[in-house]
C-alpha cells in the first residue's frame, strides 16, 4: 500500500492540529495525497501533466495555499511565482524553511515534488502533536516550474530568486506554442513585470531544508529508508548534429551514402560505453531527423546527450570520448558532425555545516548520497545554507507514472523531516 | 549546364512544331524546364513540394493540359484522376502510352517524374520535325499522385487503375491534417465518386514506356546516357517497435535502465552491416521517440525499415537477419520488441518482348538495369506491356533538391525515347 493510494490507512495527523487557529481542519497525510491525485493526472497515461502557470498548476497553487490557512500559516505568493506559508515573522530573518515543488514532467510520477510539499506539512503536524514550539521563523515553500517542462529550463523559480536567470531571458523563454513565460504567468494572473533577484528575500533564510524521493536505487541497495544528500552531480546536455545526404533509401548504393542515422546510431552505443566505464550516465533520450521519411536516407540526424559523473573531471573524460568516437564514426560515413553544448550545471556541493547537523539531529545512522538530478535545492544553495533529504525509492523509476515509494518509507521521511525540523527550529 | 537552368540552350524542338494544329506554339524542351521550375519550389530549401490535389498539383496539371493543346492533343483527365493528352482515336486500341508524373516528395529534386513527361513532350516534337508518321494511336500520361507525399502510399492513380488500390481502400487514406483523400480530390474540383480499377481503359493500351531519371549510380559507372529497365527489385517496410521503460536519465543506473535506444542504435548498424553482406540496401530514415525528452530515458523507440533486394530470397534473408541482430540486443537491454511489416511489394520482372524490341530500336548498345525505386510503369506492367529508360544521374543522388542530370543527357534520353516511339508507333 502507497500513499499514491486513496484507500491508504491513517498513520500521522489523522488528529486535529495541536496549535496555531486553523480555517478549517488540516487534512491528514492520506488526505493531502487524495486531494494532489486529483489534479492533472491523465487518464490515459496515468502520468502527471502539471506545466508552469496552467489550469492544473493553478489548481495545486489553490491547494498548497488552502493547506497553509488550513494551518493558520501566513500565504504569500513571492515576486517570481513561488509560494510561500509562514510561521511567526517572516521578516525576522535566520528563517528555517522546508519543501519542494508541485509541477511535473509530461506523465511525471505522483512523488517527485509533491512528496517534499505533502511531508513538509506532515511534519508541521507532527511537530504540533509533539508541542514543539518554534524559536525560529519556519516556512513551507512551493518553487514554481522546476521541472521546466512548458519553457525547457529548469528550477524557474528559484533560477530567478537566486539570480541565476534574468528578466531578460526569462522573457525569452517560449514554450511548444510560441507563448511566452511572462504571457503565461500574465495569463495566470501573476504579474511578470515583478519577476527577477530576490535577494532580501533569499537573505532572510537561514537553512532550507528539500525532501525528494530519490530518483535512483542507492537507498534501496543500502537498504535505508531515509538518506542525506551529498552533492548533486555536475551534469550537460550536449546536442550533436549529424548531417549527411538526403538521397533515395532504394536506389543508392550503400557505398555511395552518406547516412547520418549510422553515425548517430554508433555515438548512442559509445556513450552507454564509455559511461559504463567511467561509473557515470550517459542518454540519448531525444532525437529529430530530417526529412524524417520511410524510404529517404535523412540528410540531418539531431541527437540531444544528457550526461552526468560524481566529479567534473569525470564528466569531462566520457563527454570527450564519445565526442572522439562520434568524429571517428563520422568520417567513416561521409557526416559532419557538430557538437554544442546547450546547457551545464556544475557540481552543488550542499555545505557540511548543515549537512552534519542534520545528520546528528537523525542520529548518525542515515546514509549519505550524491545524485544526478538538478533541484530547487541545488539552486539555492550558492545563497542559502542548505540541504536535502531523499525517501528510498524502491524501484528507482522516476519522470513515469510508474514512479513509486512505499508508504512505510514515506512516513519515515515525514519523521525524519520533522526530527530536523524540530532540531533546526524549535530549540 | 543542366536542363534545371533556365539560362539553358536549346538543342531541341526551338522549332514550331512540323505537324498536329496547336493552340498556341509549343514551349521548347528548355522553356518547360523553365515552367516547371516556378512550380512547388520551397525557396529556403530549393526542393519541390507538389503533394497530390494541392494548389501545387494544380499547377502542374494545367501546364500539363496546355502542353498537350499547345501540340493539338486532346487532353482528358480519367476516373482517377490521371491526365491523358491523346493523338489519334482513344478508343481504336493498341496505343502506344509514355510519360510519368508531376508530384513530388518533400523537398524532391527536379527530375523524378518531370524528366519523364516533359521527355515525352519533346520526344513528339522531335517526331514531328523528323516528319514521322503515327500509325498506332499514341498518348502522353501525367500519373496522379506517384510519390504518396501526401497520403504515404504511392503510385495511388496507377494501383486505382489497375485494381490494386480499391475505392474503399482509398477513401480511408487521411493527410496528416487528417484531411481524406476523396475530401482533398473534390476540394481540387476531382469527383471521387468515379474512382476505382479501369480495365476498359487500361485494355486500349498496348505499350506504356517510362523515362525516368536513374536514382542510382549505375549508368554513372557503366559509362551510359541510357539503360533499359529489367525490373523492379522487391521491397517492403518494416516498423520496428522497441519498447522500454520511461526513466530519469540523470538518477537511473546504467545496470537498472530498459533502454530501447539502444537496442534501436544496433538495430540501425546490423542493417547496414547485413545488407553489405547480402548486396541488397537496408536504411532506418524515420524514427519517432516518446518521450522525446532530453532528461527522458525513452519509453518507446519505433524505427521504420526500408530494405530491397534484387529478388525475394535475399530481401528474405536481409531482413531475418536485421530482425535477430534486434532481438539478440532487445533481449540484452530488457527491451520489448516488436516487429510489422508495413507493405511488401514484390518484384516487377519487365517483360522481355517489349523490352527487347526496344533494346533492339536502340540498336542493342542500351544496358539492362534493375531498380529499388517504385514506379507506375511497374504497377502498371501487371496489366500492360511496359518498360522503362533511365536517365543517367551522375551522382545518383535523388529525392533531394541535390537531385542532377545532365543536360546533353537529358537530351539522348529524349532522342532515346523518339527512336523508341518511332519504331512502336510509327511503323
Amino acid at each position: 500500500m502507497t500513499v499514491h493510494d486513496p484507500r491508504a490507512g491513517g498513520h500521522l495527523a489523522d488528529a486535529p492540529p495541536a496549535g496555531g487557529p486553523p480555517a478549517a481542519r488540516p487534512r491528514s497525510f492520506q488526505e493531502m495525497w487524495a486531494d494532489l491525485r486529483r489534479i492533472g493526472r491523465d487518464a490515459d497515461s496515468g502520468g502527471y501533466r502539471r506545466y508552469a502557470w496552467t489550469g492544473a498548476d493553478a489548481e495545486c497553487r489553490a491547494w498548497f495555499r488552502e493547506q497553509a490557512e488550513a494551518r493558520g500559516l501566513a500565504h504569500e505568493t513571492d515576486r517570481n511565482g513561488n509560494q510561500w506559508a509562514w510561521l511567526g515573522d517572516p521578516t525576522a530573518g535566520d528563517a528555517v524553511v522546508t519543501g519542494s515543488h508541485l509541477d511535473s514532467v509530461p506523465d511525471g510520477g505522483a512523488f517527485d515534488g509533491p512528496l517534499g510539499v505533502v511531508s513538509s506539512f506532515a511534519a508541521l503536524d507532527e511537530l504540533r502533536r509533539r508541542g514543539a514550539v518554534f524559536t525560529r521563523p519556519f516556512a513551507i515553500t512551493n518553487f514554481g516550474d522546476e521541472e521546466g517542462a512548458r519553457f525547457g529550463l529548469a528550477c524557474v523559480g528559484s533560477r530567478l530568486a537566486a539570480g541565476q536567470l534574468t528578466k531578460e531571458q526569462a522573457y525569452a523563454l517560449r514554450d511548444a506554442d510560441g507563448v511566452s513565460l511572462p504571457a503565461a504567468m500574465e495569463a495566470a494572473g501573476h504579474d511578470p513585470e515583478t519577476i527577477g533577484a530576490d535577494p532580501e528575500r533569499l537573505a532572510r533564510v537561514g537553512a532550507f531544508v528539500e525532501l525528494h524521493v530519490e530518483q535512483g536505487r542507492a537507498l534501496d541497495i543500502s537498504g535505508d529508508p531515509v538518506g542525506i544528500a551529498s552533492a548533486i552531480w555536475p551534469h550537460g546536455r550536449w546536442r550533436f548534429d549529424f548531417r549527411g545526404e538526403a538521397n533515395h533509401a532504394g536506389t543508392t548504393r550503400l557505398a555511395d551514402r552518406r547516412d547520418p542515422m549510422l553515425t548517430y546510431a554508433e555515438t548512442v552505443l559509445a556513450a552507454r560505453r564509455e559511461a559504463e566505464l567511467a561509473g557515470a550516465v550517459a542518454t540519448f533520450g531525444k532525437v529529430s531527423v530530417e526529412p524524417n521519411g520511410v524510404n529517404a536516407i535523412p540528410s540531418l540526424v539531431r541527437g540531444w546527450l544528457d550526461s552526468r559523473a560524481a566529479d567534473q573531471a569525470t564528466l569531462d573524460t566520457v563527454v570527450a570520448a564519445i565526442e572522439q568516437a562520434a568524429k571517428d564514426r563520422a568520417q567513416r560515413d561521409g557526416v559532419d558532425l557538430a557538437v554544442v553544448r546547450e546547457s551545464f550545471t556544475p557540481v552543488v556541493e550542499f555545505g557540511h555545516a548543515l549537512r552534519d547537523e542534520i545528520g546528528a539531529l537523525l542520529g548518525g545512522r542515515v546514509p549519505l548520497l550524491g545524485t544526478g538530478a538538478g533541484h530547487d535545492a541545488g539552486i539555492l544553495s550558492a545563497a542559502v545554507p542548505t540541504a536535502m533529504l531523499f525517501v528510498r525509492n524502491p524501484t528507482g523509476v522516476s519522470h513515469s507514472p510508474a514512479e513509486y515509494a512505499a508508504e512505510e518509507d514515506c512516513v519515515a521521511g515525514v519523521l525524519a523531516l520533522a526530527d530536523v525540523l524540530e532540531g533546526l527550529a524549535c530549540r
